[in-house]
C-alpha cells in the first residue's frame, strides 16, 4: 500500500514537472525542452546543407541520436504520468511529438524518412504554452477568431479566384503557346496564380503583344482583388477587437420593442418578465 | 387528354430532377453533374499536357465524347422540361452550358476550337447553387455588394493608374531604350504595370542608373497606391457587414451589474427603476 | 458697332462649343476631341514599335500632322474665345495642351523631342470633365481628400522607408559584394526597395547564406510595413465616407460643457449666447 | 569670477546654437548640418561606385575629411556645452553621431570599416527634429503608437509565419531537390518566404508539377495572410485616430435647420426649447 502511494506520488511529481511550469523543476524542464527543440530543428537544417553534412556527418548524427533519445524518454514519461494516456496520445501535441521522434528510428528501415524530422518545427508552438505567454495567446486567439469568422467569405473568394485562374490560364495557353513557357494548361494556371498573387517569378513570362495585354489585365485584376481578403479580415478583426473592448467596458444585452402595458416604456430585455420602469408584469 | 397529362407529369418530373435538389433523384442528378463537370475540366487540362496526350489520347478522347454526349442530353432535357426555354437559353448558365458543350462537335469543322472546352470551368459555379450553399451565397452576395458599391471608385482609380502607366512607361522607354528590353512604348507600359502592381517578373529590368531611379519611384508609388483599392473595399465591406448585422440584431442597450434586492437578478438597464424580472423597485 | 456685336456673338458661340457641353455642337466637339486624343496616344505608341514604324512610317506621320494641326487650331481657338487667355494658358490643362501640341513642330529643330508626345496621355483626364462624369468626379474627390489627409503620415512613412533602405542597402553591399550584382551602394539601395515593396525582379538576388538571411528579414519587414500605408488610407477613407454620409444625414455642431447658470443644462453650441433650454443669457 | 561668467555665457550661447533653433544662428547651424549630413550620405554612395571612385577618389576623400572634421568638432562642441554630457553621449542621437564620425579615423587602422559610414543615414532623422516638423512628428507618433499596440499580435503572426515557412520549406526541399535550386532546407525556407511575401525573385522556382502545385498553395496562403498584418495595423490605427480625434474635438450633437422666430439663427439642438442666441422661446 505504501509502495503504491509513493508510486502515485512519483507519478504526480513527474506530471508536475512535465505538464506544469509552476515549480522550479517544471520551469527548468520546459526551458531545456524548448532549447532542445530549437537545436533539433537547426540540426535537420544543417544536415540538409551538403558541405556541412559532408564535414560533420558523424557529429550531427550523434547529436540527432541524443535528441531523439531525449524525445523518446520524454514521450514515454508523458504517457506514464498522465491518468488518461489516450487523451494525450491523440491530442495535437501528442501526434506532433510522436511524428517528430520516430523518423530517425524509421530511417533504418525506410530511406528518406529522415525528412520527416522537419515536423519538429511544429513543436516550436510549445513556446507559447510553456512560456505562459498568456497575453500572446490572447492575441493569437483574437487572430484565430477573426480568421474563423472570415472563413466562409475567404473560401468563396479563393474558389472564385481558382475558377478565374482556370479560365485565364487556358486563355494564356492558347495565346502564348510553347515558346514562352506556357507548355500546358496546368502550367498556364500556375503562371496565372503566380501573376494574380503578384508573386511574379519571371520563370515564365508572356512574349507576344496579346499575351502581354492579357497579363496586364490579370495583374490589374490581381491588384484589385488583393483588397478583398484584406477587407474581409480587417472588418472581422475590427469586430473582434470591438467585442473584446465592449466585454471589458461593460455588458450589453439585446432589448426588444415590446411596450409595457402599464407605462408604455419600450426596450425590455428579451427575458424580462416585469417592466424595468414601473415594475408591472409584462 | 390522358396522354397530355402524363406528358405534363413526365416533364414536371424531369424539371424537378434537373432544376431542383429537394428529391433524392434531384440530389443524385446534381452530384453526378458536379462530378462530371470536374472530370471534364481535368480532361481538358490533361489533354494539354503533351506527354499524357501522346500516351492516352484515345482514352481521353473517348471520355471527352462520353461527357459531351451527357452534356448534350442534359442541355436538351433542360430546354424540353422548362416552360419558357428562351428564359433558360439566354440566361448566364444557359450560355455557359451551350458554350461548354459544342466545342467537340465544332472541332471537326474548325481546328483548335477544342480550347473553348476550358469554358467548362465556369460550370463549376453551379457548385454553389447545387449544394444549397445558402450561407456561402450570402457571403458571396455581401462580397458582390461591397465590390458593386466600390465600382465607381475603383474605375476612377484604375483609369488614373492607366494614365500614370502610359506617362511613366513612355518616360522609361526614352530613358532606358533597347538594350534593357524597353523596345517600344507598349512594352514599357507593360513593364510599368508589372512594377506598379508589385508583380515584378524581371524579364525586363532597368539597367541604367537613371532608369533604376525612376523604377524606384514607380515602386514606391505602387506600394503607396496598393493601399487605395484596399481602403475602398474595406470601407465598403465594413458598411455592408454593419448593415447586415444591424438588420439581424436589433437594438442593444447597456446593462449594469446591479442586483435586484428582491429577486437578485442582474443586468438591468442603466435607467431602470424597477426589476425586469420581479417588478420590485430598485 | 454692329460688327463688334456680331464678333462678340461669334466668340461667345465658340466659347460655348469648346468650353461647354450643353449644346449639341458642344457635345459633338467634345466627343471628337476625346476620340482624337485617344487616336493620338495610340499613334505615339505605334510609332515606337520598330516593325510598324518601318512599314507605315508615312501614314503615321501624316496622321500625326492631321492631329497636331487640329490640336493647334483648338489651342488657338481656346485662347481667342476666352476673356482672360492667361487664365487658361497657365492652367493645368492649358500647359498640358501646349506641351502635347508643340513636339512635332520642335522635332524639326531638335531630334528626339517627339517623345514628348507621350504627354498627350494627360489629356485623357479630360474624359472625366467632358463626359460630365459628376458621380465619378465626386468619387475621385473623395479619393483625393483621403490621400490629402494621409499625405503627412505617408510622407513620414516614405521618409522612414528611404532611411531604412539606405541602411539595409549599405549592409547588403558589404555582405554580398560584386558577384551577386550588388556592385555599389545605390544599386544595393535599389535592390532593397525592389525587395521591400515585394516587387522582386530577380535581376539581382543574394547568393551568400548571410545575404539571404538579411534578405529574409527585409522581406518580412516589407510584408509587415505594407500594412502601414493601407492602414492610413483605409482609416482616412473611412472618415471621408462617414463625413460624406453625415453631411447627407444632417448637420452636427460642436457643443461645450458650459452649464447654464439658470437651468443648469449643458451642451451648448460654442457660439451660443443664450441657453437653448430656458432662454436665459449665458 | 568674471571669466567664469563669460565662460558660462559662451557655453550657453553655443548650447543655444547647437541644441536649439529659435535664434537665427541656431537655424543657420541646423540648415548647414542637414546639408552636410545629406552630402556625407551621397559621398559614401559615390565612393561605392567603381567608375566614380576611380576618377574622383582624391576629391571624394578630401570632402570626406572636411565633413568628418566638421562632425568631430560638432560632436566635441555638443559634449562641451551640455551640462550632463553623459545624457547626450548615451542617447540615441549621441551614439549615431559618434558611429557616423569615427569610421574614417578607424579606416587607417582597420580596412573596410569605411562601410560604417552608411550609418550616417540615421542622422537624417534629425531633419524631423531640426525643422520643427511638429505636425509630422505627431503623425509619426500616431504611427508609432499603432505599431506598438499591434506589436504583440504581429509577433505572434511572424512567429507562425516562420514555423509555416520551416514546414513548407522542408516539404519543397523533399519534393523539388537539387535541380530546381532547392539545394538545402535553409535555401528552401528562404524561397518559401520569398514566395509567401509575394516578392518572388525567380532565382529559384519549382519545375516539377508537384512542386508547382505546392508553390500555388503557398502563394494563395501568402495572398490570404497578407491581409492579417494589414487588418491588425488598420484596426489599431483606426483606434489611435479615433482617440486623437475625440480628445481634440469633444462632444458633438445633432442640430436642425429650424430658425429662431426672433433672431433667425439656425442650428439649434433637437431638444432645444429656447434660442441659443437670443433666448426667446422656439
Amino acid at each position: 500500500m505504501q509502495i503504491e502511494k509513493s508510486d502515485k506520488g512519483w507519478k504526480s511529481k513527474l506530471h508536475e514537472i512535465i505538464y506544469e511550469a509552476d515549480t522550479p523543476m517544471g520551469k527548468w524542464f520546459d526551458i531545456v525542452l524548448i532549447f532542445l527543440i530549437i537545436i533539433s530543428v537547426i540540426l535537420v537544417m544543417l544536415e540538409s546543407i551538403k558541405d556541412i553534412d559532408a564535414k560533420y556527418h558523424n557529429i550531427l548524427l550523434a547529436l540527432e541520436w541524443v535528441i531523439t533519445i531525449f524525445f523518446t524518454i520524454e514521450y514515454i514519461a508523458r504517457i506514464i504520468c498522465i491518468k488518461k494516456p489516450a487523451h494525450y496520445i491523440f491530442s495535437f501535441y501528442g501526434i506532433i511529438d510522436v511524428l517528430s521522434t520516430i523518423p530517425l528510428y524509421v530511417s533504418y528501415i525506410l530511406a528518406g524518412s529522415q525528412v520527416l524530422l522537419a515536423i519538429r518545427a511544429f513543436r516550436l508552438l510549445r513556446v507559447f504554452r510553456i512560456l505562459k505567454l498568456v497575453r500572446f495567446l490572447g492575441e493569437a486567439s483574437q487572430l484565430k477568431n477573426a480568421l474563423k469568422a472570415s472563413r466562409a467569405k475567404i473560401t468563396v473568394f479563393l474558389f472564385a479566384v481558382l475558377i478565374v485562374s482556370v479560365i485565364l490560364g487556358s486563355l494564356m495557353y492558347i495565346v502564348e503557346g510553347e515558346e514562352a513557357g506556357f507548355t500546358s494548361i496546368p502550367i498556364s494556371i500556375y503562371w496565372t496564380i503566380v501573376t494574380l498573387t503578384t508573386v511574379g517569378y519571371g520563370d515564365i513570362a508572356p512574349i507576344t503583344p496579346q499575351g502581354q495585354a492579357i497579363a496586364t489585365i490579370i495583374m490589374l485584376v490581381g491588384y484589385g482583388i488583393i483588397a478583398v481578403p484584406t477587407g474581409i479580415v480587417t472588418v472581422e478583426f475590427g469586430k473582434q477587437t470591438k467585442n473584446a473592448t465592449s466585454a471589458k467596458e461593460g455588458t450589453y444585452v439585446h432589448v426588444n420593442t415590446q411596450a409595457c402595458t402599464t407605462c408604455g416604456k419600450e426596450g425590455h430585455r428579451d427575458d424580462a418578465s416585469h417592466c424595468y420602469n414601473c415594475g408591472s408584469k409584462l
